[in-house]
């Protein structure tokens, strides 16, 4: 496994295969452990949590494996709307809140947590931070560093990666316009970053030199050669992970993802304000081209939605996020999963 | 080259490396007699050709090369526009023809030839036909398969491919949304179709038995080795062509892809009415979100303009295709590129 060396060193595993960090309850304590302790690395998503869900999460993934993991967070913006705006993009939601028999709901708050993020997994000492939605504060990235932590970065373009280097970042996951839920695009516009993986990796590996993480569509051995020979040292996946026993994700959301094909999902800001990766519904088709209010307010808008249409098994209005390979999701456990991945290997 | 095996044969070649028929010029008996000469295979893109020019280029590619090399043919559409709707895309496009110092033209014509195209191959022997823009209708692919050739599909998704298979094609190219030029999509919408490479093969390899040619982002050995260990038998590459000594694309094309970066191209149906994939110039950020004709009206509608700046050499209104790699791309002969492609093998 001489091609995942760097990975597996500074991720203190033996296999360079990493759970995506899925924010939004995929990531539970049962997965984090089971990937972690079969040899791969687990990841909390913890963009959405609070500080202490996460400090509370952090300290069940421990109770189950002594094996290292890390935490990802969600780089923080301050986008403006005006109240006009706001009101808008609620009224735009109220037809779909009255389907789901919800009351008309406050204005969300959009607590910024990121920085009680960081003393958390400070406080309790992960060994691997990642990051999505752009580079953290120059301090961030030193205080991790000095406590010892690995920090890692997300990429959807050369610039990019480029950037996470230059910025201390200790590996980059690359993510391909074939990855299921947030594209990590923060220097372009979005759709000038949709790169397929084929061309993205080998690009990225002529432009950095610390370790490439290979992100977006990878489900199986095949898609790990393939990032390898592509100039990776490690694959991330997400969807793949999704589907498994001990994920978190809903019972409606895996099934989905196990019934789609691979032209059946769509990249929408509808759910959160951020383009992501799902399986098309009719929230995504009924959004399509209207104004919705940039991240983190729109994120917190539909949130109250998703909530409902989850309770209700509702997939006409959740975030059924996938990436483009959802013929080959499977349904097993997290074990089988990874053997899958490494088998002829060992 | 195990790999490669039922694609050499099927080819009659050494190598499994198809250059693509790309059309507009590009593909000139000088670059197609290369690179079968090289021990690749060859296409001449005869997509928006006369039969007597296809004809002309057959008998002249025979005249540089004894080795067996394709034809890749358009499979032909008619749409219908009304006359507001021509007159609306032209007057669309008078400030560029006024700009390039261009008479009124008149209305073009669009001829059929698609099977003027097919009696041509017929009757000058060409051992492959390709085929773009969907499935020809069965007697020609049986009357192409009775003469002895061998038939080649394109598709975009794993529905395509299955559809490519029934009709009897001996391989298919798997198009990800990497490649440059225009998209192959015929059984669905165009933005559903837009499927990474990585995503695209293995689950076009899980659902056909005939051999896959990969298509998109492969410029290099890296990308070669990535498309076999994900199913395909073959590669084939459009842009890595484009740029070398032996291609006929223009000089200010070539030099726009040599200097590009993996986020400098757009889709776009601004040239031709159908998707296709480019960098980003002028004429497609100002004809965005604008209506355009279908294909094939609208690309008359723009051949004279492309035509007249290429003259002027104003890459403005040119159609730069290429794929999402050409940071990739380099400027060497056929040989050189191909040797480089399978340098190791040897």
């Amino acid at each position: 496994m001489m091609e995942g060396k760097r990975i597996t060193d500074l991720l203190e595993t033996e296999i360079p295969v990493v759970q995506a960090g899925m924010a939004g309850g995929v990531t539970t304590p049962e997965l984090v452990a089971a990937v972690s302790e079969a040899g791969a690395f687990g990841t909390i998503g913890a963009g959405y949590m609070s500080a202490e869900d996460m400090k509370e999460s952090i300290r069940e993934v421990k109770k189950r494996t002594s094996k290292p993991f890390g935490v990802n967070l969600f780089v923080p913006e301050e986008p403006e709307a005006s109240l006009e705006d706001r009101e808008r993009a609620a009224e735009a939601l109220r037809p779909y809140r009255e389907e789901l028999g919800m009351d008309d709901g406050d204005a969300p708050e959009v607590p910024d947590v990121f920085l009680e993020q960081v003393e958390g997994v400070l406080a309790e000492t992960v060994p691997v931070v990642s990051f999505t939605f752009g580079i953290p504060p120059k301090e961030v990235i030193q205080s991790l560093k000095q406590a010892g932590m690995t920090v890692i970065g997300t990429a959807t373009t050369v610039e990019e990666a480029v950037q996470n280097e230059e910025a201390g970042m200790d590996a980059v996951v690359a993510q391909g316009a074939e990855a299921g839920g947030h594209r990590g695009t923060f220097d372009t516009t979005f759709d000038k970053a949709m790169i397929g993986s084929m061309s993205l990796l080998p690009q990225v590996a002529d432009h950095v030199s610390i370790p490439i993480i290979a992100a977006g569509g990878i489900m199986d051995r095949r898609g790990v050669d393939a990032a390898f020979v592509l100039g990776a040292e490690g694959v991330q996946l997400g969807t793949a992970f999704l589907t498994t026993r001990e994920s978190g994700a809903q019972a409606v959301h895996k099934e989905a993802v196990l019934h789609a094909g691979e032209a059946d999902t769509v990249v929408t800001k509808a759910f959160s304000g951020k383009p992501a990766r799902g399986i098309e519904n009719r929230f995504t088709r009924e959004m399509e081209g209207r104004n919705v209010l940039d991240y983190p307010l729109q994120n917190a808008l539909t949130k109250p939605i998703r909530k409902e249409a989850g309770r209700q098994q509702n997939t006409d209005f959740l975030s059924l996020w996938s990436g483009q390979s959802p013929r080959l999701s499977q349904d097993m456990t997290v074990a089988e999963l990874i053997r899958s991945l490494v088998g002829p290997w060992e």
